[in-house]
């Protein structure tokens, strides 16, 4: 067996030179791709195959189903109930976090506008843009700082890695208090400095994260352990916690319960379920209630209202005719078309910062520090291209059931009773910016001015997104949609009358949203909800539609791209097209490292010493026929059928604890005060090194009995699988290892994700 | 072999007796009860044993493989392009077919009301009633009429089979185009008589049934199988389909898209994909859109509006404090307490109409005519009991941003001026009810008034409920919660100033369909989307998620129960906690017959004619060293290592088409004019009858070879597994058959739908 160990493990093969790969890789395959069309390049395989899977599986031993006979309904209850329990708090504390998010936004960006309105007031141009291109940077220098302390992921959206996280990959340290707390301060600082991000993606990770630590209660440092989380410290509960987390986020965020329900079903998760279903409802219900709660609630007003963001002016005279439907279906290809363009950019860019500047602190600072300039000299001085127009040109609609106050404008350096078109987007937090661009009034904006938005925004959202602070794309994007939709409304109205620009800035949004992240229903929704309207649905969905097609005739969606450019192995939900003919021989790691049930610690050891996998199957010790048990141990025999699966951690965890086999015959013998319960708490803590293992010479001749701790309940197919199949089962059961076994059930090799990407 | 197939087989054991069954099954276990506390009697099992399942695995041979060989990226684009257009055109039927729905009934309950309205007019109440009577009766006789002739698949909802299908249970000739017709009538007819019941439940039945006419578009009588549909010709495909149709009928029905997906998301199917939510989303879109367009786009109004079916008047004054989250809590409980008794009296009802009307069509008709006489009585007679009130009594609010037309009132025998509660909520159409009791205006009904009409409508809507008629749920229960929240919200109102009754309604209606359905996250979507108004998100969620938990703690949801009685063997997604503890070994079906690689034809017909499983598993006929396959012809040998598994049907096949094995070594000849293309078209076909093979003596010696032909990509569990995770495995990929194997790979058991009950 020995010889089996001494060649290179699959695992290990890729990581070699780096810039070698890259240099491979450059030549290699396009970026932006559509999926059915790309092949991964060696380095991305490379890459990815060195990254650790999460066990979904029930690992289904005699200890757990003796502890299943104990179990009574009320132990049931119990653990559903602490279930809903933990979906409580995880929505209290997302919603709470939001509120903090909010406020403290809202306090950081009045003062920086108030100190410029202090110059801008007295007419000192100069000065005004100095504070604010200083109070900017400033923001900007300590959200960098913030990531640069606690690390990279405490940047950008965090979607990738939560995503890949649902899907099984095991993206190391991504959900810990670290990159939460570095997140939630440098969104504060990065938000309100004025940088081209939004709030809700990084909520989502944010979320995702409460769920964890929620859920995980635990600390190794302080040896800490409680006993009644015990039971949900498995991946798979963890898991269903962090969809839950990642859904109350997104409602807290955009105020849209039902929105967010919907986008962990549709996009961020992998693995749903009824009951999950019922729990996301219900944490996104706490989290949206709860920062409704402090924003309006306290004090202010008796009567409060589930807000939306924003709110759309709700009318029963501004409608459409059907005749317009064919302008929305042109926002929808608009929408696609600039989506997928934004990810073609955002994402070469991405690649390029990856390959280049690398984690060079100092370079991404300095670039962080540049685009935070160039923004802030945009925003300021935008407004200059355009004179001023007077406020009493704005007519407000009186049909329109909502208090138009939303329409109110920045005066910024015109005359009294004057305002600025671009300060009105440019100069003020985005919120308002969007309550504008929505706002029922036509008559705010000229085209050109629109235009100009639109250009800037998009080309400056490309390059924030993707730096060293933490930020999102949905206001972005929401804004450059609003932008170009509401020009083609306004340029409409020009020849059609009656025609309301606002729709179209709506139905622009939805679909430059849908155009770069390519959500659905989940995206409708969200309007809905922000919106407040569900008038205005038919237009939505269809251009939300049509955007996402149009963007998938290009490429993927920008999280798809992001998760390659982050060698995060993603499995989709169906095989690819490409592979559909493999067969499953072809794909699987015959490198497999097998166990008899009854072992010698010294095999162990050596098996474990000369590998690093994290399953193996066991094989039979005994021949049904004959007891000559006595040979097997230590798997001197090469071939054997097999019997189940045993976790590498779980092996440390018998030696570390040496529970060695008693018995002399080959019966099965379980160790009374090793039960179920001390089973799961010991393996759930950080598993043991090997050279920590006290064993001296005298142990190596004991015996393991691997019997009652195997998985008895592991899957395996048969070698005359099919690729696309195997993938299937491998996808939807949510496995970490499939073993194929031959026609005679001897173990021929063993698929892990690396070996179906 | 043949003594295995001499023994009773499982399928056919519990069918002997029914009334003695029945006897022992009226002792046996309560009707209505929680899932987990639950047992199957004898009886129940045994009539479920009987219901085939269906396949919607991949048959993935070697002729599978072969032809996948030779796709082209673009039949994927065709074969995907063509689902969308499937999905469009069930979208545009159904909007059609609920254009037709409404047109009619209001039509012929226009109609009604006029006659009966001159007679009114002319002051003679005994000919107003006799004709209002007549009337509903007559309309009655129609739809139970056509429930007779099309049989009893055209009554009631037709929810639970939907459900059974989509889960994998095949409901004999639930989908056709007879009781898609007769369903459509007889709900036309059955709503416009005035009973207590509603068109949405039956609109998903018509759904799902035009989803799997639409895609599964072919003629087995005039032998007409067009290539183009051949593809999409498998259960799989077809339960997609039919998930979309589900979803697409209730969108319709309601002008709720997004509720319409989400009902088949967390209600309706039982296996879901993010390609599948897509499609759905843009069926659904179509589906409403065509019903709206047709409703209000034609002529009558240049704009348009995607209405919901009753619109919630739009406010910013009529608000909730937070002290009335309490009451919304209130309204939950009694909801979900009346959600669980509604369960309890209807199922009861439902249990004693199975077993003793059984399905005498006589019995029936006379049933449904009394409860419709019942109900016209209720409807004519009621206002007298209340006095009549003066119109100028209502208040309409200014405030409010909706023409309150609805708060128009129904005279009916009152003086002029004056207006009947109970005929402005009985004597009109269901909608113009809701509307009123929707009405912002507090101060239209009595509480005593709102007291009768619930328990009114409570009553009558138990007895309606499962009638020979088609008819659904929704709108009754909608009634009943919109009754008693307004009289809770009126109530309130006495004590503090400022409560809103009309939010009351709402919730109370969300919080009693929460009740007996137990849907979540669809059902406030659905309010939602109805309303228009997402203001009151947060009461409309709380109520629906307390009524869920109150009613769960009585029993199921009434679908799950009806499922139960009409005996459809469904798998809920996890497996019972009453069985977590047993072994896949106590309840696997032993009596598995196996079929060798190499068969004489001899062989195969004594197997098809021994016994009626649907599949074989397929043993390997040649020892791995030496050729001795000679011997295996016939599966002389007892056990032989499984290889793969085979359907009933494709061996029919091709013992009709005359595939034999033209080798004389064991190597693999395929043969060449018989395709994957040609296997499809045939299988797709009704099969063959054993006698209608015409195979002479000197046939039988010919040899079949299945390894071409035989599924090599089955799924097999070892003898290890515990009965949970091979539960989860068999529910989750939504196998039909799964081969139990031991040890040395040897077939000892097989596991279908029915053992796993």
């Amino acid at each position: 067996m020995g010889g089996r160990f001494s060649q290179p493990l699959v695992s290990d093969i890729y990581t070699t030179n780096e810039d070698e790969m890259i240099g491979h890789w450059r030549s290699g395959a396009p970026v932006t791709h559509r999926r059915r069309a790309h092949h991964l390049t060696p380095y991305d395989i490379g890459m990815m195959k060195n990254v650790q899977s999460l066990n979904f599986t029930v690992r289904d031993n005699l200890l757990l189903r003796e502890s299943l006979e104990k179990t009574t309904r009320l132990s049931h209850l119990q653990k559903t109930f602490g279930k809903w329990l933990i979906c409580l708090f995880i929505g209290v504390f997302v919603g709470l976090i939001a509120y903090i998010l909010k406020l403290s936004v809202d306090k950081l960006q009045g003062f920086k506008f108030a100190m410029v309105q202090n110059f801008i007031t007295s007419d000192e141009p100069a000065y005004a843009f100095l504070t604010f291109v200083g109070i900017n940077s400033f923001y900007c220098l300590l959200a960098v700082l913030m990531v640069i302390v606690v690390g990279p992921l405490a940047s950008s959206s965090g979607i990738p890695e939560v995503k890949g996280y649902l899907n099984g990959v095991k993206v190391p340290s991504s959900l810990g208090f670290r990159p939460l707390f570095g997140k939630i301060v440098s969104l504060i600082m990065s938000y309100s400095s004025g940088l081209f991000i939004g709030p809700e993606g990084p909520m989502i990770h944010i979320g995702s994260a409460i769920g964890a630590a929620v859920s995980q209660f635990r600390s190794s440092t302080i040896n800490f352990y409680p006993k009644i989380f015990l039971q949900y410290q498995n991946d798979r509960d963890k898991r269903d916690f962090i969809s839950v987390g990642a859904a109350s986020g997104i409602s807290a965020a955009f105020g849209a319960p039902i929105g967010g329900v919907l986008f962990s079903i549709e996009e961020a998760s992998s693995f749903w379920s009824r009951q999950l279903t019922w729990r996301t409802f219900f944490c996104c219900m706490i989290a949206t209630f709860t920062t409704n709660f402090l924003l309006q609630g306290v004090g202010s007003s008796p009567d409060i209202h589930d807000s939306g963001l924003l709110t759309f002016g709700f009318s029963r005279l501004y409608l459409y005719r059907y005749s317009e439907l064919l302008c929305f279906c042109g926002l929808g290809i608009i929408g696609g078309l600039l989506g997928a363009a934004f990810v073609f950019f955002n994402i070469h860019l991405n690649k390029w910062r990856r390959d280049f500047i690398k984690s060079n602190s100092l370079i991404k600072l300095i670039e962080v520090m540049v685009v935070i300039v160039i923004t802030s000299i945009v925003c300021f001085y935008s407004s200059s291209l355009f004179n001023c127009r007077y406020q009493s040109q704005i007519v407000v609609e009186p049909s329109v059931c909502e208090d138009q106050t939303n329409a109110e404008m920045v005066q910024f350096f015109c005359p009294p009773g004057m305002y600025s078109e671009m300060a009105s987007l440019l100069f003020t937090n985005p919120d308002q910016a969007l309550r504008r661009l929505y706002s029922r009034t036509n008559n705010i904006f000229t085209l050109p001015a629109l235009v100009v938005f639109t250009l800037f925004y998009f080309a400056l959202s490309i390059m924030s997104s993707g730096l060293w602070v933490a930020g999102g794309l949905f206001v972005p994007m929401m804004m450059v949609g609003a932008g170009f939709g509401r020009f083609i409304g306004q340029l409409v109205g020009l020849y059609f009358n009656g025609i309301d620009a606002s729709i179209y800035a709506l139905v622009g949004s939805a679909a430059m949203m849908a155009g770069y992240c390519r959500m659905t229903i989940s995206l409708v929704v969200i309007m809905v909800e922000l919106t407040e309207g569900t008038q205005y649905l038919v237009p939505i969905i269809l251009a939300v539609m049509i955007a996402k097609w149009v963007g998938d005739f290009f490429n993927e969606s920008v999280y798809e791209h992001l998760m390659e450019l982050k060698h995060i192995p993603f499995l989709q939900s169906l095989p690819p097209h490409s592979k559909a003919t493999k067969k499953i021989t072809e794909v699987m790691n015959r490198q497999v490292v097998t166990v008899p049930e009854l072992c010698t610690v010294r095999a162990l050891l050596s098996t474990l010493e000369g590998n690093y996998h994290h399953a193996y199957p066991v094989t039979c010790s005994l021949e049904s026929d004959n007891n000559e048990y006595e040979l097997m141990f230590g798997g001197a025999r090469k071939r054997a059928p097999y019997r189940g699966l045993v976790l590498r951690n779980d092996i440390l965890v018998l030696l570390k604890l040496r529970i060695f086999y008693r018995g002399t015959s080959s019966e099965l013998l379980l160790d009374t005060n090793f039960g179920h319960d001390r089973f799961i708490q010991e393996t759930s803590k950080k598993p043991p090194k090997l050279n920590e293992l006290d064993l001296d010479e005298s142990d190596h001749e004991r015996i393991v009995d691997l019997r009652p701790y195997m998985n008895s309940s592991a899957l395996t197919i048969h070698d005359t699988f099919s690729y696309s199949e195997a993938y299937k089962l491998f996808r939807t059961m949510g496995l970490r290892h499939l073993t194929v076994i031959d026609v005679s059930n001897f173990v021929v090799g063993i698929i892990t994700r690396k070996d179906l990407l």
